[in-house]
């Protein structure tokens, strides 16, 4: 009988887990919002992960349970491990990616090197921890669910953030004037395995993933500093499943955690074409408990520029002319706004011109002309 | 709106083309036997691709029209296209790849390297062949249908295939005392466009694919005459899609084209991982008249070994234990004495190791012991 893995959310993660499945003979089963998810190729229940009677009858089906998204409250999750079902990651490491004021004190207790922080309760606290530091601007964070740059805000009084005060505690962190940003992406089984893949660079735009290079160029000390960063987070926090720990490289050459998921990431996607194994196919392995694959490069460079949104299908024609080591990915989602509707990933031997080519694609068929404007 | 393709036949090479179809966003649409087809993870139309209504039908839900296998009769397809589908490969490429006699014939007239053969009728017709020849043993076949080594018979007498001229005309081919045998797969789309894939050798068992090596080792002058056939043959035969050439290599060094395919082919596995594109993604491609993509490889050896019977599932995993570069595929199916289950891919630098771990690997987890016997 074939594995079966049911994914927590239908979005582009689980999507991208249904290929590597098919390959690997492995059932997916997705609880999804809606009939028409990204993931919708997988069997589909349609259900509200919020509610504990849904996620544990979904969980009955499969033989593990893992996740799209963090976002499913730990009181259920911990009802599924109590009633004796796999959940990986499970909800003790979860608790650091769906709280980053948890996961700060969980970093900090592990001396792993994180910027200055504090949770707030009053606009005195946030006076008080931008007093402490050298800068007039902090960043101020909501502990749960931000992402893709929403929860998060430049702050310098505490005024700036009565509204989320009145809501609950806000974390706050110094503000790290950061040469670049780079990703370590690793993957860990229960049974203790962990691979990494090379280290990527980053680039953000208005607080979006907006391009990945990898491996990360001129960075072999930084690598080898932040494969044991993500190890050491990965074994401190039991993490099962892909871990991706997204960090600042500081002026001085530093590195800094800044963000974790524990699911694939956006800035994983280039493994797909780059590696050996895509992070989808080793989340399943990993999160199956099955030997993890190689991690290897299959070529010496890689890019990938996301799709903001909508994909044109009329124009992929034209953006795959632009290289024929061009892939384009489509999400398979109504176009929208800002949305991450798809990306572009080529690979070949120079960043440069990689990235070049991928911006072009994009360019051609993104319908957000905007958010990709690299002049 | 996606691009909306229709596959019939729903076995493995169907069910291969969904992942690349889930990475480009393509609507996958199979006309198969059976609802628990290999290719069932696909919108799946159960009905008899021998009725003419149900192909019709199918067809008025997709925007191009392509195949897992060549059996759909012509007068079929060539109902489709006078009624506007777009049929790719076209019915007059496919009676080619359906009919062995209209195959010889056609590559006469391109004048392109093939056994001597004739067509026999009577016994007395296959008596007069093989006493034209130097050898007293011939190669004999059922000009459609054949396929993994059923329809093929090496014959000494009229008498030996009788039971077959009873039926219909008998293809005579000499026994070709060949070294080795090698496939050359290319795709090319209906605007001209065409692709090679390096050229690959392939290892038969009880004349049916076991192994294959890719790149075909010692074989740089062999892979310039093997491409030029290939595109002859694509080119003289329009062919749309993956076209698969297997070939001989005679004593002399020469080759002589054996069997054609006009859809991914089992000596393409290996391309899965060995190249920038997939005989599934390129087909695609191909069939949607996209700009085709890169058949560079991304290793210098790659080696494919077919799981005959079927993959125990709990064997998996020590399966994968053999190398962390090694992919297991499975196919879904019930497991079948000699039935393709799936196969096992692995690519690195050397073909004498990966061959090594692959058939071990393949030992480890498939049913069919014998079939897998290298001693």
């Amino acid at each position: 009988m074939s594995a079966r893995v049911g994914v927590i959310g239908g979005g582009q993660l689980a999507r991208m887990m249904i290929p590597p499945a098919i390959v690997m003979g492995i059932d997916i089963h997705v609880l999804a919002e809606t009939a028409d998810s990204s993931a919708r190729l997988a069997a589909t229940t349609v259900g509200d992960y919020l509610d504990a009677e849904t996620v544990m009858s979904f969980a009955k089906e499969v033989d593990v349970i893992t996740f799209d998204h963090e976002h499913v409250p730990v009181e259920i999750l911990n009802r599924l491990v109590d009633s004796g079902v796999a959940v990986r990651p499970g909800p003790q490491a979860l608790q650091s990616a769906q709280d980053k004021s948890v996961m700060r004190s969980r970093l900090a207790e592990l001396s792993l090197p994180i910027p200055r922080w504090a949770l707030a309760a009053t606009e005195s606290d946030v006076e008080e921890f931008i007093a402490q530091g050298d800068s007039p601007a902090i960043i101020a964070k909501t502990p749960r669910g931000g992402y893709d740059g929403k929860g998060v805000r430049v702050a310098t009084t505490g005024a700036d953030v009565s509204d989320w005060l009145a809501t609950g505690p806000v974390l706050l962190e110094e503000k790290i004037p950061f040469q670049r940003e780079v990703a370590q992406l690793v993957a860990r089984r229960p049974s203790g395995e962990i691979v990494a893949w090379p280290l990527v660079e980053t680039r953000q735009r208005n607080g979006v993933c907006a391009e990945v290079l990898a491996p990360a160029p001129e960075a072999q000390q930084l690598s080898l500093h932040a494969r044991e960063i993500a190890f050491a987070i990965a074994q401190g926090l039991d993490v099962t499943g892909v871990l991706a720990v997204e960090m600042f490289v500081t002026t001085d050459g530093g590195l800094l955690v800044n963000e974790l998921a524990m699911r694939p990431h956006n800035s994983g996607h280039i493994f797909t074409e780059l590696s050996e194994t895509s992070q989808f196919e080793q989340h399943l392995r990993a999160v199956l408990d099955l030997p993890l694959g190689s991690a290897d490069l299959m070529a010496s460079a890689g890019v990938m520029v996301n799709i903001f949104g909508g994909v044109q299908a009329h124009k992929i024609s034209e953006a795959l002319s632009t290289s024929a080591s061009l892939k384009v990915h489509d999400y398979g989602k109504a176009a929208r706004p800002g949305r991450k509707a798809g990306h572009v990933s080529i690979t070949g031997d120079d960043h440069a011109e990689l990235l070049s080519l991928a911006q072009k694609a994009v360019a051609l068929c993104a319908t957000d002309g905007l958010a990709l404007d690299h002049a």
